[in-house]
């Protein structure tokens, strides 16, 4: 069983500051998001700069999503800071799959910096794990999906890339699947309008890393804990839309329900078994 | 007579994948109204990124709203490996006429990229066609809005740039003016509040896009719709405004009214006419 | 006494144009409560784009939370021009203390442009006073909070900067300090939740140039009107919030005051003592 009270009340007290390499579509969600769960984030994308700027946070979290020849070394650079600092860094490898820049990026990321955790869809992983991929933009790919008849192929491939990297390995989308190549957790919350917003996945990458941060002796359950929220939050901002309200409604509720989340809250609602 | 029930429905059914060049202001509300409009948004603005990106989307936006010494490369890579590849290309001339470089850009992309779509306030187009301008910042020039006593002119105008360039021109204020070159619509759905937030014209760019990506055969009615969709749902959101909302929920509204947008709400709230 | 009608009145009725040179972060919170409080902005970063950009505005907000190698250059020649046209300069020295590249950017913008304002928190001019500092990421540190105790102090320190740079000095936080070297100005409003979403400060400098570009003749006034207006926002914004609302709807909610704010309300929840 996940202590989500012990999870969550660590972030909450321990304000993780969590160094962000990210995107410009979704940065700003991603910084009321670390806010919302008690965390505090901070941007700093220069060569000149990240070194100095992860080693003042807990953690770091790199996203891939609109990755340019200047903010590519710094990835490298602030992830080898990091962990000759030991400190927890995340991987999202947004698109990964779809484009040569993309896929090699992530592939050399994983090459030169341990990563406690990555987090992507299913076809960015596949991408990863098999040097090759058919992702579409940046959703994974219809034929990619997580059901029933394949659970337990894709769970055994969650495990053995966890093995191979030393990462816990997250793989979300209506199904989430989170390993550290041992133990597996299937979470089956969320709803289906938070892919009709941009930066689900960026979010939750960021509020993991801060849930890691807040929680070095857990990693495992860290992850788990973040990934049943983002989804119980998802529920929980659905709930609240009204007949005339959409996705741009859904994302502050969303963010708002992060903002709120109890330890209550997540041992009632959190969908997942343990395999 | 415009079928706004086939344009939108394709909208719906076809995603259309839409890869934005575009600026770091305004960036997440375009990706919010792509998704919430029925599309898919995927940002990459990096030389080495940008060809693969485009290669698996169906259209391209073009917004120098950010421009620099980086991005202006990615934007004819982009635009040329989109024409080689027969995707529809959009082009939005953000602040044409305020700078050197903004006006110099859009001329050099208009000369080397074959655009389906231009869009842009009156002045910006102005300064395209004329080579020099007087925007002022990033809006409309007050000499140069729309009236009842210049709308012959500033059709003739549209008219002969859309000839000029064998794009659909589409020139947005109160009054909007889509041109093909040949057929003429004109449009005076909207609300004045929709000039105070950020973004009113970046995200049309973006929609209209995927409009037209989802519409191949009928571009032009494609723009009309997209543009009378964004008119529309400025009136619908600001009809929902409480006495103590302002310009961040009005924007919150807007997206939600294209995320619930119907083609029975266009065809009874339709302001327009063909000329 | 301040004369809130006519300092914010003037912002309304003269629309000032900002160009801001600012973090991808929360630049579109800036931009909308620039167009929120009566003014209009535009971005603009890179070398060859901002000395045309800037001449075109009134004024010029430099805030460098994410600052790197292609940006930094463009803030030097931005500010150089815009004090050659008389433009008033604002400096928003987000993370000065937390990295070398940020603190020593900052001093080299004091050192060679003449800012009307410099906006902060504590740790962040502490940094740049002193040359060192201990900015915890991007919030001020414990350590360097004002309180009863230390209030003297830190306004003994303002003066003394605001001395040396020439600047008018905003030193903000849960009490705020403004200073023209002269006159001092300590307001309490505001709200604790406003520290819970990421560009409470950044909105506050943009919104502050906007003030100052409308109010020339009474740049102390103008500042000290905006950091109450922002703090008095907060407060309002707080008050509308329910029970499921979080930092993402508050965020809406403090834009949403701005746009509607009054020179009425001003005057009445102002809590301001000049020394």
């Amino acid at each position: 069983m996940l202590d989500f009270e012990t999870i969550l009340g660590n972030v909450r007290s321990r304000v993780p500051l969590v160094h962000n390499i990210t995107n410009y579509v979704t940065v700003n969600d991603c910084a009321n998001i670390l806010l919302a769960c008690g965390g505090s984030p901070i941007m700093s994308d220069d060569e000149g700069d990240v070194e100095d700027i992860t080693a003042i946070c807990g953690g770091l979290n790199i996203n891939i999503g609109t990755l340019n020849r200047n903010t590519i070394p710094s990835m490298f650079l602030a992830g080898k800071r990091a962990n000759a600092l030991n400190h927890p860094v995340l991987l999202d490898p947004v698109g990964a799959g779809a484009s040569k820049l993309r896929t090699e990026t992530a592939a050399g990321l994983i090459e030169e910096v341990q990563f406690a955790v990555i987090r992507g869809n299913i076809s960015e992983i596949k991408a990863l794990a098999q040097g090759s991929g058919t992702t579409k933009g940046v959703d994974a790919d219809e034929a990619d999906r997580v059901n029933a008849a394949n659970i337990d192929s894709v769970i055994a491939f969650a495990k053995s890339f966890a093995g191979k990297t030393g990462a816990v390995v997250a793989i979300t989308g209506a199904t989430d699947i989170v390993t550290d190549g041992k133990r597996t957790c299937v979470i089956t919350n969320g709803d289906p309008i938070m892919s009709r917003i941009t930066g689900s996945g960026c979010m939750l990458s960021a509020m993991t890393t801060a849930f890691v941060v807040a929680n070095p002796d857990s990693i495992f359950e860290a992850v788990c804990t973040a990934v049943i929220a983002m989804g119980l939050c998802g529920e929980i901002a659905c709930q609240r839309l009204g007949a005339l309200d959409g996705n741009s409604t859904f994302r502050n509720y969303l963010i708002d329900a992060v903002y709120r989340l109890t330890g209550k809250q997540l041992k009632e609602g959190a969908k997942y078994e343990m395999r």
